[in-house]
């Protein structure tokens, strides 16, 4: 089967074995991948993954010990666990310690013609999602993610810093809670998309920095941290969004002074992003930029590089 | 009078005119003054401080509006406010965005023989405390700051990193509220104080990498945080006291993994600490290294700077 594989520092498209499936897991047909940013943070060298890429997919199992799911279009919780540790017995696997995550740590990913993944992990597609709509489903619960973690006032200033992909669903899941979240961002057709959502937002260059008491970095660059920083309030809380493969020089001083609490935030649940994707809550198909088939993987790449795009999905032609 | 200054990067005794007090203003003849981390920071630049240095102190009230103050024996809050914005009006000056800080930012310190502060700043040193021990309110204070910003569970396992002047006080603050904690630290005899006080610690060349749900970083160093990082518990929090004046560079990525919760840390409330100090819950006289009177003081920063050393004062013979 074809593969979109990150090996001896680049990408390329191989020919590789349909992944056999061990019991408990499904053989899963890809549909739709999605390219994330921490698939270009990878590039640079994040987690020092190599293998298959991807972990934002939709697919169609194609078998599985649980008859119910053969045929079902589905979508996956990235992470596995190893199913004896507390994280794992409490119902979160994000946090197994000795996890593995979908094309991101020692478990071949989602850009592929096949992929294996446990039935404990997938979620069924309701009918009124679509499959390009569906691969969505993994960044929109990392954006829930900021909901469990931090508890957001109704009447609460958000100041959200990042217009890219994750940003935009970011703004957008906050915007569906019905939060007031500000959004500053460099990009002015990136901004047109959230104006278009009635969500307020601004450019960099017209944002005079003032502080809110709630900060959402979301940039994917180094610098952001530090602007996030500076943005909030005294015992504010800023939320960090940017996972970035650099090193980051910065003085901490201000965290300390401001008491400043800086969270930390992932991956999210998948139940919250489907259903919010069923009801219409979350609008996701003005951020595809590029559909490629998986043969021109490589242009997808490229063009997911490019400031000005947004999502880029792959085509496995399923 | 004399005053110990920092002018031109360089430390000197000055003579230097009696601060005149405003209205409100108490006049404070000054017993005896600390060396606190963050006034070695101000050496290295922190914070672009110039002026007489300081903000630990015990004196008396020589001149006040309230005749009740004069003649009484105080400690006094290192932050003062402006009285108008919504911190301060809400009675935490600490956060005021046009405050002045003692000895730290815009406002002449405490290693004088004299000093000015308003009288709602100040704290009435009780009968059972001696001057000496009243020295070590602001940085107690700083300690309970802690407990003002974390729930700490009574059977939370809580890991301290550092056993410097900061590291002492927090670990006997933390054990006087009962809570487990176990103090990783560098030096023998300063571990040595923190045993003969029944607190757990453990030299941090024998110390096993371990997580824990709660970590306090005071060691005063940059390569503390990324040490401290390693040691939080996924979903776990991490509390940063020290203040550095370089800057650090190092990855974020592990906190947004882990979904870290990192809270900045300064000043705390003066009235717990000299409860605690009444009450004889928190010994302090084992933390005293040395005393130079007024006239040594450059010895007296030049011991703060050796590496076995904790608390160091000066003596203003008064």
């Amino acid at each position: 089967m074809k593969a979109v594989m990150f090996i001896r520092k680049s990408i390329n498209i191989s020919e590789v074995d349909k992944p056999a499936r061990n019991k408990g897991e499904a053989l899963i047909k890809i549909k739709y991948a999605g390219i994330c940013n921490t698939d270009l943070e990878i590039l640079k060298g994040y987690m020092s993954y190599t293998g298959v890429l991807g972990h934002e997919f939709a697919g169609v199992v194609v078998e599985s010990d649980d008859r119910g799911l053969i045929g079902k279009r589905v979508v996956g919780e990235i992470n596995l666990g190893c199913g004896k540790c507390l994280w794992c017995l409490s119902g979160n696997k994000r946090h197994c310690s000795n996890r593995t995550v979908l094309g991101i740590l020692n478990k071949s990913g989602a850009m592929a013609e096949y992929l294996t993944l446990p039935d404990e992990n997938l979620f069924v597609i309701p009918d009124a999602v679509s499959d390009q709509q569906a691969v969505f489903t993994e960044p929109i619960a990392a954006a829930f993610e900021i909901l469990e973690q931090v508890h957001i006032k109704p009447d609460e200033r958000v100041l959200l810093l990042g217009d890219g992909k994750l940003g935009q669903l970011i703004a957008r899941v906050l915007n569906a809670a019905g939060i007031n979240v500000l959004v500053v961002g460099k990009n002015e057709n990136k901004l047109m998309l959230l104006e278009s959502q009635q969500i307020h937002n601004i450019l960099m260059d017209k944002f005079e920095l003032c502080q809110f008491p709630v900060v959402i970095e979301a940039t994917g660059s180094a610098g952001g941290f530090d602007l996030a920083m500076q943005c909030t309030e005294p015992k504010g809380t800023l939320v960090l969004k940017s996972t970035i493969a650099a090193d980051t020089g910065m003085n901490f001083a201000p965290i300390v002074i401001n008491e400043i609490k800086v969270i930390g935030s992932r991956c999210g649940p998948f139940a919250p992003a489907l259903r919010a994707l069923k009801d219409n809550r979350i609008q996701v198909e003005d951020l595809i930029t590029n559909i490629f088939p998986v043969t021109e993987s490589l242009k997808a790449f490229e063009a997911a590089q490019k400031p000005g795009s947004l999502k880029v999905l792959i085509d496995f032609g399923n």
